[in-house]
């Protein structure tokens, strides 16, 4: 196992995030990264072509991380959008397109990808849990002050980072993607 | 004047709009789209990148389109991800995020991008209009059942093809784009 893994992300609150859960196992450095996100309905897909792409542009072990909220009765809007959506319409938007819905489920999923010289690999995760009637919390970032995780009654941004990293997407596709490079 | 382009694109409506726009000046060849759209915000910058990654890869001179629906009051949502919105939220999604928005302007903006060995050149059209209190006409593709242009009272759904070819951002741009081919 190598002691220094470089993430590349635009996003300082999903490096926070990893830096949290790399404790000693690893040392994360957060490399700025250059817009080119393919548009694709899979994080799967957008996720291997960032892959990919930086890894040919930087040429080190690398890895990379796309999320987005999937809901059921939107049609898995706003999806790979995330991020879009998020500056477009805002958590208001989301609620205003909820409104009078009565199926709220809703899926958080996040995909990390991992590359090196030798591999490609990716690693899920993701968390089940329902649009909450209103925006609460100010903790997190992106739609995580209207997504309610199931077993939970407050929402992601009425957590602490500790609390989120336990059951996150985001942190389980992390786990995993740690467990693979412990082996290699 | 060369007596040949071709479209690299996978929509078939875009390509019988353009098609009819080009009559004895030109051949179009409509050549289907690799997926391979970046996210960003503008237009300009998706159509160069697909044009540079599809002249690299085809290798012939080729034109390339991208389009959107921006709606003002919902920050230029859904502008260049029309196409996911349309199959996830769909007109009615729209209409209701609309609902209750007194300000219903909107453009749809169309942009070319022409590649060869020797240049990479933009056209660009708009057209100024409102998004209707419901989607109407079975014409057309996209958003046009909820957009209704400047100084009419249908929707471009309700047109013809030689109707909206008249008027329509991409004819606009697509009109720019012939007077600039046939001085090379």
């Amino acid at each position: 196992m190598k002691g220094e893994v470089r993430v590349v992300t635009s996003n300082e609150h999903k490096f926070a995030e990893l830096k949290d859960l790399s404790g000693h196992k690893v040392r994360l450095v957060r490399i700025d990264s250059p817009k080119l996100e393919i548009q694709a309905d899979s994080l799967e897909e957008i996720v291997r072509y960032s892959a990919v792409t930086f890894f040919s542009l930087f040429r080190f072990p690398l890895i990379v991380e796309d999320s987005g909220l999937f809901i059921e009765a939107l049609n898995g809007f706003p999806g790979p959008y995330t991020n879009y959506v998020k500056r477009t319409l805002d958590n208001e938007g989301i609620l205003k397109l909820m409104n009078g819905i009565e199926n709220r489920r809703a899926i958080f999923r996040s995909v990390i990808g991992y590359i090196d010289v030798e591999r490609l690999e990716l690693f899920k995760g993701e968390i089940n849990g329902h649009i909450g009637d209103k925006a609460e919390g100010d903790k997190g970032f992106g739609f995580d002050p209207i997504f309610i995780p199931n077993g939970y009654n407050i929402s992601f941004a009425q957590m602490d980072l500790k609390e989120k990293n336990l059951i996150s997407h985001r942190s389980q596709a992390f786990r995993e993607f740690l467990r693979f490079y412990e082996k290699i």
